[in-house]
């Protein structure tokens, strides 16, 4: 985007609307600009499609690297693809400083789908916070919706607070967990197994697949202590395994009888959702604006340090900062 | 305090250096009023109490209506004042509108502790906001440590959001399930079971014993599949009896055993609390003068409904109430 010129909005409209990759791409890079005219634009470009958005199925997945997320997306997303839908796939990864881009950022491992003409995979904008990150993630799908992508696969690493905000913007959250449970489960925050709508274990194949079924009915009867949806529905594990894709269509099986299912429930889930990120978003600017006033910049370290050495209330120095924003 | 004069600081500063409960109780009705000139008043006394504050075990403790944390509560601060302690006990109840109070309101299940000298009993604030609510209650027992109780309880019910907050105030925190699980569990919100440090299987006396005692190991099973702490600590399940008395003993073994353990782990986590306190504080006060302000009330309605009809996207709506608000 840097140094290509900003076109027309029409320019944009049109070519996602005629599912245009690559315009379908420049316009996913203007709503992650930082620049404001590119904020502005990508704002009423989303705005303007948002009538021929939502039509897909919205999907989280989540896990601990090494758990196969990647495998397991190449191996769901082409049989979605054989089962007749154009696939988008996006990540959301507010420690990518950390991580260098690690999620998504090697292609290599979705090679089929990264490479056919139903697929549209889109690795994560880099750094900044969280807040922006999930936004912008959600601006994204909505575009690639547009665009005719129907299976909406969010992809997020087991860091808590971004399984938060996938889970505010899909209809179903999936966890990756993999053979052999104990260890790789402590890399999973606290709250995100109750956050799953199903839990696959990946690696279940050869030598791994009785510890696998194993490990699923250990899952099961923790996750009956996990109080119920209000739909009824209730979050299960089933082993699975990308590399030999197998129960990959027992995967796809229990997304399709959810949507179906659930249908009417998904869609108040969303308004409820729309709202929800409206607010969100809301609080997101005043929060930025505040930590991005030159006063309260230069006084913020200085007032952390007196809470810390206990010379000063958390409320008191809240107050005197507000003041300094000058509200 | 409506029909009563404020009183200066120094009545207030005093009294409650001198363990004056009349005087605490007071000064916490003024750090609940919602007048500016109170709620002043109370910051700057909360901020020169501080050096007399942090000096107490806090512990949170959840669980739903009729678990008998109550009971739990009486017969523990009982205990706890038997081993020389000062037992404050308080409640955060953000749906206060919806249980009527019912939490902590009935001080009949308590009346060996709400008689006893060492003891000191406060029903939560009612209605208003979680975020407030939370930041009065926690400046409430910063009050009530300066007035040297050592052992400070804070009551809340499983509705989730509760339980966040109350885990961001305390060092401990205890959920109370009830002999027969399975229905009950269901009135615990998704997230809190990982939030435990404790928890208590309740009613574990006469025919309930054996069932309470299996109905740990399946706990201590599920628990085990959530991440450890970084102290190491592994959060565990116990069957007690508060009606019979039966383990409190043990209940109280493990409070000590924690605070006496983790001490410098604790000190740590609350520097880290007090500036995160800071941080939600200013959030909370931001977003209350969002939607306080008067363009921002007079539009937010006919915002949301062009939301859930399909009509503005949440970014674009956000960003219009953002410039009626003058940022």
């Amino acid at each position: 985007m840097s140094r290509r010129q900003i076109q027309p909005i029409s320019y944009y409209n049109n070519g996602i609307l005629q599912g245009n990759r690559v315009i379908l791409s420049q316009a996913i890079t203007l709503v992650e600009s930082q620049k404001q005219a590119h904020q502005e634009l990508a704002a009423e470009l989303v705005n303007g499609l948002l009538p021929h958005a939502g039509k897909s199925m919205r999907i989280g997945i989540t896990g601990v690297p090494g758990a196969g997320k990647s495998s397991l997306i190449e191996t769901l997303g082409m049989h979605a693809i054989s089962a007749g839908k154009k696939v988008a796939v996006l990540a959301i990864d507010p420690s990518s400083a950390q991580t260098k881009g690690s999620i998504l950022g090697d292609k290599t491992r979705m090679e089929s789908l990264a490479n056919h003409s139903n697929a549209f995979i889109r690795p994560s904008a880099a750094g900044s916070q969280l807040g922006g990150v999930a936004q912008k993630t959600r601006e994204s799908m909505l575009l690639c919706e547009a665009a005719g992508y129907n299976l909406i696969l969010i992809e997020t690493v087991g860091v808590g607070q971004s399984e938060v905000a996938v889970s505010q913007m899909v209809d179903f959250f999936l966890l990756v967990l993999i053979t052999g449970a104990g260890d790789e489960l402590q890399g999973i925050k606290r709250g995100v197994m109750e956050m799953a709508d199903l839990i696959a274990i990946n690696k279940a194949d050869g030598q791994n697949l009785p510890l696998a079924k194993q490990q699923a009915i250990e899952l099961n009867r923790a996750l009956s202590l996990f109080p119920k949806r209000t739909s009824g529905y209730k979050p299960h594990a089933i082993p699975v395994s990308a590399y030999e894709a197998l129960a990959i269509d027992v995967l796809w099986a229990e997304f399709e009888a959810f949507f179906s299912k659930y249908s009417e429930q998904i869609l108040t889930h969303r308004k409820a959702q729309n709202v929800s990120w409206m607010h969100q978003s809301i609080e997101q600017m005043l929060i930025q604006n505040f930590y991005n006033h030159n006063a309260v910049k230069q006084q913020l370290a200085a007032y952390e340090k007196e809470i810390e050495e206990g010379n000063l209330s958390s409320y008191q120095a809240a107050l005197k900062l507000i003041q300094l924003f000058g509200q």
